[in-house]
């Protein structure tokens, strides 16, 4: 197992032997179903995570209930989302939660931020981490801030299909809409909006996208 | 002049003689008037920005011209937003620009990359920077997703007359737009919203906050 996870890190070679056996002997592999949450602002910091299968995502909730995504991680990706307290003056929440069956390791948050502390290769590591986080989020909001809600709709469609590997995507309106932060009734509205210009159809529990050129003419437009 | 901008350096004394002498000899000292653009997607980085007196605003900017602030930098205050090519994977630009008359330090991108590359107390101050940039955005993308302009609108006015200290604002509301990434009208009717309310007084170019209690409480509620 030690060999698996240590190719998710691109500094492992430059860790003098007792870093690495430090970090063999904490990090943990956890399975998990889909639909479970593996953080939230209640818990503990679980530290760094590498995706080892699965589809994970993390998300922020506010205070009456309402969601949004901000990433979601696949096969080899990692992140430090989930290490809020690694990162100096963080005070916000993320939450993570399975979206598929995953299979993931992590390797303690205090353990990481010491490493972080000693070695340089970490350091920049941990840096470059945050960064695309940062230009993640700076993506996402300007989505939110310039995007109209349609393109978003179509784009997250499209997506959604491409991952499945299907164009009949079993997804709820209202698990779109806490991707997309919005509320059910505006997805649904825009959904049937979609129907009527004959880009998807709508079935019980299924979404099909029907015409997904016309999806991608509506992103481009 | 070295002396002082090394006091914004928590790094300073972790560096070689050598590495300081490369600081000082192209650290950059400016003095721009109020109204600058000191920073835009056409421009280079500019590197670590050091305030040393004044106001600066980054924010970023969309196609078809409208504007949102991320941050306000302050006398002590330090950025690595204008060094979008020091971090890593960072796609987006943002502009930055001289709300009041200004002086500022700058040390060069490409300087200051090479220094996190060698210096583990570099790599971390970076670290920091980048994560409370993150943080910041991660503040404001909670405030556009979950709260409302009004008490978004109050809460810019009581900021910006603390920041002035004045209840006089000489402020347009095509500004205040900018601040808060909406249009004009949007400002202009909650303004005279406000003024119903008698929390404010809008004057020929200026508003005056007449009950600062009542706006506070807005806040609140």
């Amino acid at each position: 197992m030690a060999v698996e996870f240590s190719q998710y890190l691109p500094f492992w070679n430059k860790l003098t032997d007792d870093q690495k056996q430090r970090i063999a002997d904490v990090v943990e592999y956890r399975q998990v179903e889909k639909g479970t949450r593996i953080h939230d602002s209640s818990s503990e910091c679980i530290g760094l995570i590498m995706v080892h299968s699965g589809q994970l995502r993390t998300y922020i909730l506010s205070e009456d209930g309402r969601e949004i995504t901000i990433s979601r991680l696949f096969e080899y990706d990692t992140s430090l989302l989930s290490a809020s307290c690694v990162m100096p003056d963080m005070q916000f929440n993320i939450m993570i939660e399975a979206e598929k069956d995953s299979k993931f390791w992590s390797i303690p948050a205090c353990l990481f931020k010491n490493l972080t502390e000693e070695s340089l290769a970490v350091s920049q590591y941990s840096q470059s981490l945050i960064s695309s986080n940062f230009s993640e989020l700076m993506w996402l909001m300007e989505q939110i801030m310039w995007k109209s809600m349609d393109k978003r709709l179509a784009e997250f469609l499209l997506e959604e299909s491409r991952l499945e590997g299907s164009a009949v995507l079993k997804i709820t309106h209202e698990k779109i809409a806490n991707h997309l932060g919005t509320a059910r009734e505006v997805i649904t509205r825009m959904l049937r909006y979609f129907q009527s210009e004959e880009m998807v159809k709508l079935t019980r529990g299924a979404i099909e996208i029907s015409d997904e050129k016309k999806l991608i003419e509506l992103l481009a437009s």
